[in-house]
C-alpha cells in the first residue's frame, strides 16, 4: 500500500476520527499559506488568485460526488455542514409554511445532527428519531411510517461513524420524494465520501454533508452539497461569500487542500474499496478467531470498508485504548466528538447492545496508509492486552 | 521595518482585508499539518498533542487582550465570532426572559453583525441602529438614549473596518452596565486586536470578537472572548468541543497559527503603534498635499494606526483599484466582504458623505511589512492614475 504520509512511529487506527494530511495535499496548500494570502473577495490580483484556487477546489469536490461545482458550499467542517443543512432547511421551510414543522432523523445520527434537532425542538419543531435494527440499519418501512403531512425534512447518515453501517439512502430518498411529497432529504456523508462510490444523482439526495479531515485533507473545512433547485437559509450571516449561504472570509488554503484531497480520493477510491476492505477483513478474521469472547458490532457486508468495531467482554474500552496507546497503537472506543460528554454511545444503545458489550467496545478504523504488518502487530498487542485486562477484572463467562 | 513575510513583488496596502501570514506563524503550523494530525478529542497521544497545541494557543490569544484562557472560544473566524456573540446572547437572553428582545447596534457595524440583526428582526427581536457623527463616532449620549427596559444586548465595533474610527468602547460598556442594567455588551474587535492596546477588563466588555487573518495569522480561525460569568448559547451544535459552545473538530493548525500570531502581535504592538502610525501619517500628508481634491474620511486622531481612507472627487473607486492593481498596488474601496453585494458603503452613507465622495473612495491599509519606499511609489502612481481618470471623466470643480 502507498505510504506517502508523514506519520510518526505509531500505528494509527483512528482514521474515522481524523486522518493524516497527504504530502500532495500539503504541497497544494503551501502557496496559499505563503504568497497567495489575498482576501478572495478583494478586487485585485491576490484576491483573484485566491478565488481561483477556491473555484478549482469546488470543481474537485463536486466531481467526487457527481455534483456540479455550483452545488457545493464550503463550510468550516462536517459539523457546520450538518448544522447548515438541518437548521437552514428547517427554518426556511417553516418560514414558507408554518405547518411544516416535523423533522425525521435516525436515532444513530452524529451529535452534529442530533444536537441541532434538540435545539429545534425548543423552537417549536417536532422531531421523530427512527429506531434501527441490531445492525444499525434504518429500515425503509420504518421511515415510510413516520412521515406525516407536516414532515419537511429527513436526515439519515450514509455511513455510521461508530459501526460503519451503510444505509440504503437511495431507498430512503425515494420515499422522501414519493407521492409529490414536499420533503428535503439530507444525508451526513462525512464518513462515506472517498470510501464508497457516491453519485448524488443516483442517491437522489437534496443535501449532503462532507468533511475534509476524514479523507486525508486539512481540518477546519467541509462542504454542503445543495442540489440545484433546493433553497435553504444561511446559518452564519454577514458578507456575501458562498452565494450568500456562508458568510466569512474563506479559509483559502484549507479549501484548496480539501479540493486536492477530493481529487486524490476520486483517483484512489477503487484502490481504497479493494485494499482497505481486504485489510479490514483480515483484521476482523484474526480478531474473531484469535481473541475469545470478541464480537463484531454492526453488519459485516454492508459496512464502510475502513471500519471495524468490536466488543471484548469483560474489558473496559477506555482501558483498552490507554493500553493500546502505550503500545503505540492509536484507537478509539467510538466517536471522538462524544468524548466530552463521557456518555455511553447512543448508537450502540439503539442497536440493543448489552451493557457489557457497550462497555468493552473498541473501534479500529483503517486508511490506505495502514499495512498488513501493522495489523499483525496490533493483533499480537491486542490479544495480550485483552488477556491482561481480563485477568485484572477476573472475567468469567 | 521588519520584512520576514513572503510577499510577491507587489505593494500590498489591503491589510484590513487580509494579511500575509508571518513565516514564524507558518513554522508553528507545519508540525500540526504534518505529524500532529490527531483529533484533539481523541484519547491517545496524537489527540493529546493536538489538544495541548490548542490550549497553548488559547493562552497566547487570551494574553493579547488581557483575558483568561478559559474565556476564549475558538471559532472559524471573525464573522462566526460575531454571529455566535449576537445570536448566542440574543436567543439565550430571550429564553430566560421573553421581555428582553431589544438589541442596540451601531449603524456602521460590519455585515457580520448587521445581517445577524436582520435575521433576528424576522424572529421577533427589535433592533435599534445607532446613528454616527460625520467622523463615524457613536456618541455615548446617543447610546444612553436608545436603551429601554427591554434592551438585552448592545454591540458596537472597536475600530471600523472602512474608515478606522476607534469608538469610546469603555464609555459605551459603562453605560450598558450602569444602573444595574442586565445588558450584555459585545464589541467586534476584528480590526483592532494587535493594532491598538486592548485590555478587556479596562474596556469592560462582556464579549469581544477576533480574527486571525487580520493579524498575520491564518484564515479560517477566530475567537470570541466571553467574560467569566456571562452565559450565551451555541451557534453550531454537535460534539462538546470548546466548552459545548462550538461543536466540530478543531482546526488545530489554524488555531496554533492564530496563537502564534497573537504572541507575535503582543510583542510587536508598541512597534506597530509607532511605526505604522508614522507611515500612515506620512501617507496621509502626502496624499492631501500632493493630490488635489482629495479628502481624508473619518477622524485623523482617533483612528486605527494602519487605516487610511480617502475620497478622490471625480474618480470612481473601482477604476482606481483596477488601475492601482495594474501598477502592482493592491488596494480596496472599502470592505472586501461587501464586494458581493455591489452596494454602496453603508458606513460612508451613515457618515453623511456625498455621492461623489462615496463614489471616489479608496482604502489603503498598512501593516508592519510596508515601507516608506513603497508609500513613495504609491503616491507617485496614485497621482498619475487620479489625474488620468479625471481627464477621462472631464472632472471640473
Amino acid at each position: 500500500m502507498q505510504n506517502t504520509i508523514n506519520i510518526p512511529s505509531l500505528i494509527y487506527l483512528d482514521n474515522a476520527a481524523s486522518t493524516p494530511i497527504l504530502d500532495e495535499v500539503i504541497q497544494e496548500m503551501i502557496p496559499y499559506l505563503k504568497e497567495q494570502y489575498g482576501n478572495p473577495s478583494s478586487l485585485h490580483k491576490l484576491g483573484f488568485n485566491a478565488m481561483s484556487g477556491i473555484e478549482r477546489a469546488r470543481k474537485s469536490v463536486s466531481m467526487l460526488i457527481g455534483a456540479k461545482p455550483k452545488e457545493i458550499i464550503f463550510t468550516s467542517g462536517g459539523t457546520e455542514a450538518d448544522n447548515l443543512a438541518i437548521k437552514g432547511a428547517a427554518l426556511y421551510m417553516k418560514e414558507k409554511n408554518k405547518e411544516k414543522n416535523h423533522i425525521i432523523v435516525s436515532s444513530i445520527e452524529h451529535d452534529a445532527v442530533l444536537e441541532v434537532c434538540k435545539d429545534l425542538e425548543a423552537r417549536d419543531f417536532k422531531v421523530t428519531y427512527l429506531p434501527v435494527t441490531k445492525e444499525a440499519l434504518v429500515e425503509p418501512v420504518t421511515l415510510e411510517s413516520a412521515i406525516t403531512e407536516r414532515t419537511g425534512l429527513i436526515s439519515i447518515m450514509l455511513s455510521n461513524n461508530e459501526v460503519g453501517t451503510i444505509q440504503p439512502i437511495h431507498e430512503h430518498a425515494k420515499i422522501a420524494h414519493d407521492k409529490s411529497r414536499d420533503i428535503i432529504f439530507h444525508t451526513d456523508a462525512v464518513q462515506a465520501i472517498g470510501k464508497i462510490p457516491i453519485d448524488v444523482r443516483v442517491l437522489g439526495v437534496d443535501l449532503l454533508s462532507m468533511s475534509s479531515h476524514k479523507i486525508n485533507g486539512p481540518k477546519g473545512v467541509g462542504a454542503l452539497y445543495i442540489r440545484n433547485g433546493i433553497t435553504i437559509g444561511p446559518l452564519i450571516h454577514g458578507g456575501g461569500q458562498e452565494s450568500f449561504l456562508r458568510a466569512g472570509t474563506e479559509n483559502t488554503y484549507g479549501i484548496v487542500g480539501f479540493g486536492k484531497a477530493c481529487e486524490i480520493a476520486s483517483r484512489t477510491l477503487t484502490k481504497y474499496c479493494s485494499e482497505v476492505l481486504e485489510l479490514r477483513e483480515y483484521l476482523i478474521d484474526r480478531v474473531l478467531t484469535e481473541i475469545a469472547h470478541s464480537i463484531l458490532n454492526g453488519t459485516r457486508d454492508n459496512r464502510n470498508p475502513g471500519n471495524t468495531h468490536f466488543s471484548f467482554l469483560g474489558v473496559k474500552g477506555e482501558d483498552l485504548i490507554i493500553k493500546l496507546d502505550e503500545h503505540g497503537i492509536e484507537a478509539s472506543t467510538g466517536s471522538a466528538c462524544s468524548m466530552h460528554q463521557h456518555k455511553r454511545s447512543h448508537v450502540l444503545k439503539q442497536m440493543g447492545l448489552t451493557y457489557g458489550q457497550i462497555e468493552g467496545s473498541l473501534r479500529l478504523t483503517l486508511g490506505l496508509q495502514n499495512t498488513r504488518e501493522e495489523i499483525d502487530h496490533v493483533i499480537s498487542s491486542l490479544s495480550h492486552i485483552v488477556e491482561e485486562l481480563r485477568s485484572f477484572s477476573q472475567f468469567k463467562l
